[in-house]
């Protein structure tokens, strides 16, 4: 397991919760967030991630409730906000806002609209944001899921970004699902702080010196994945992977973000939490219930969430 | 050809501009746009489409080079900003500043960060914003670019909207490149106003109740694809289109931004032209050249820039 990591352990990508007017709602995200750090079993978190809807937020949006978070009393080292946009310019507003705030790390998508954008381009990208905000805290990890973003990083523009920028580009978020690219970064790359997007491979990631998970499933299932991270060096390690695994495939056939807000709504008994902002939708009452009897049928499952009504 | 349309003909998706200090430079966009509407031969304007890199914008650069762009004189009817970001509340934000500056109309691009969205979550997504903007003068062209935003419009979906707010939703601008869709959906809506985003078609669009064409090479093609709607029923109309085809063709082995802005560059005797924000980077200046000189070479065609230095 890697020394000195600046973050490392189990970090939930935190659901955006709406209020009645649409808007994100501040009290429902604090909330969650303050028992994700507790009871929720995680060591950080990554507001504005692909779980947390932060696409569909508004760049003043992520602002102000980030401001929130941490005025509410969250540690802002144990925050690692999603900062990368299309755009250059609100990439670095984000970007300096979160250093500004005391965030312990961003987490930065590559700008995504244009396909096919050339290493160089990238990397010039990166290197302009870094020049830019000219931090000695500013901490990077490169957050890669190119079935979503569309743009992803190769493991040359990762090692060259890690080369150039040694004390800034400390991690990499692997959300491709694709083992063999995690490992050719982790054999790359030591001391360099990878994080699964996929707990399917937490044991092999901490295994293979990486620091982590990054997992939507962190939402509801952060004590479990906590467990396999402080265990991992026991015997019962492989046979807990097992377990995180199962979980993981129970949720599958669903939709990630309408199930996982679903399941926070009926364990909290609060409607409001189930829903999504368009283009994402709500699931369906029926399929949500048929989700929620499937986990709770489990012996290997029980969700804790303190209810709020 | 399509009557009381809200916009026809040629527009140009303009170019943006940037300054020594990198930031989008309003003294050449306004002075370039001042000269598409000119003797560039264009009838509108849609400036923050792809070709304007309008995605590498922060949210209040965009707003500020639109307001700059309007106080500068240009008459807001003849513009159609682009206002479509992955954000429902950025879009909502910009499609609502274009209405107070008085734009004709705004290109939205959908939702472009999930991939596969529903069509029901995409409805949903155009339905908030236009009952959020609640405006009789509010007029939307959808904008189709799949193979860059990796989310598209169904022709199924184009109708829905159309159906649901026929005074709101009355164009789209197809980008695809696939001249069975555009055929499609003119066939479907007559009376939709339709600009094929490649003038390949534009013969093809304005025989089948077609609006025009909003395309990247009327930055510095414009009078040509003027004369080709002005002309669309007269005898010489697919030899003019075979002309404006081949230009078309000379520019494609180009990267399409870095070659236009190279040429402008060329033409008006002004590097900083040529800079554009990464990802997206400059063309070569080996490569600029040899696409200048191709392009001067052709008899069918004279750039006919002022030069500003």
């Amino acid at each position: 397991m890697l020394e000195n990591a600046n973050f490392s352990g189990v970090i939930a990508p935190v659901l955006t919760p709406f209020g009645e007017d649409g808007a994100p709602d501040p009290d429902r995200f604090i909330e969650h967030a303050e028992w994700l750090m507790g009871d929720g079993g995680c060591t950080g978190l990554a507001p504005f991630g692909t779980t947390s809807e932060a696409n569909s937020l508004g760049i003043d949006e992520r602002m102000d409730l980030l401001e929130e978070l941490v005025e509410s009393g969250m540690e802002p080292l144990s925050l690692m906000p999603g900062t990368g946009t299309t755009s250059l310019s609100d990439t670095i507003t984000l970007t300096q806002h979160a250093i500004d705030l005391g965030c312990g790390g961003v987490l930065m998508l590559p700008p995504f609209y244009y396909k096919d954008p050339s290493e160089e381009g990238l990397f010039t990208y990166f290197a302009e944001v870094i020049d830019e905000i000219a931090d000695d805290n500013l901490r990077v990890y490169l957050y890669h899921i190119p079935q979503v973003a569309g743009v992803g990083f190769s493991v040359d523009l990762v090692a060259r970004l890690r080369g150039e920028f040694p004390e800034t580009v400390v991690g990499l978020k692997d959300s491709s699902g694709d083992w063999s690219n995690m490992k050719a970064i982790l054999d790359r790359l030591p001391g360099f702080e990878l994080f699964t997007g996929s707990e399917l491979y937490l044991l092999d990631t901490l295994r293979h010196g990486g620091a982590g998970t990054i997992s939507a499933a962190a939402n509801i299932n952060g004590p479990m994945l906590r467990r396999l991270f402080e265990e991992c060096e026991e015997p019962g390690a492989e046979a807990l992977q097992e377990r995180v695994s199962a979980f993981r495939r129970a949720l599958q056939p669903y939709p990630t973000i309408p199930v996982l807000k679903a399941i926070v709504a009926h364990y909290r008994n609060d409607p409001a939490w189930a829903v999504l902002r368009p283009p994402n939708l709500a699931l369906e009452p029926d399929r949500a219930a048929e989700a929620i009897r499937e986990l709770a049928d489990r012996d290997d499952f029980r969700l804790d969430f303190p209810e709020t009504a």
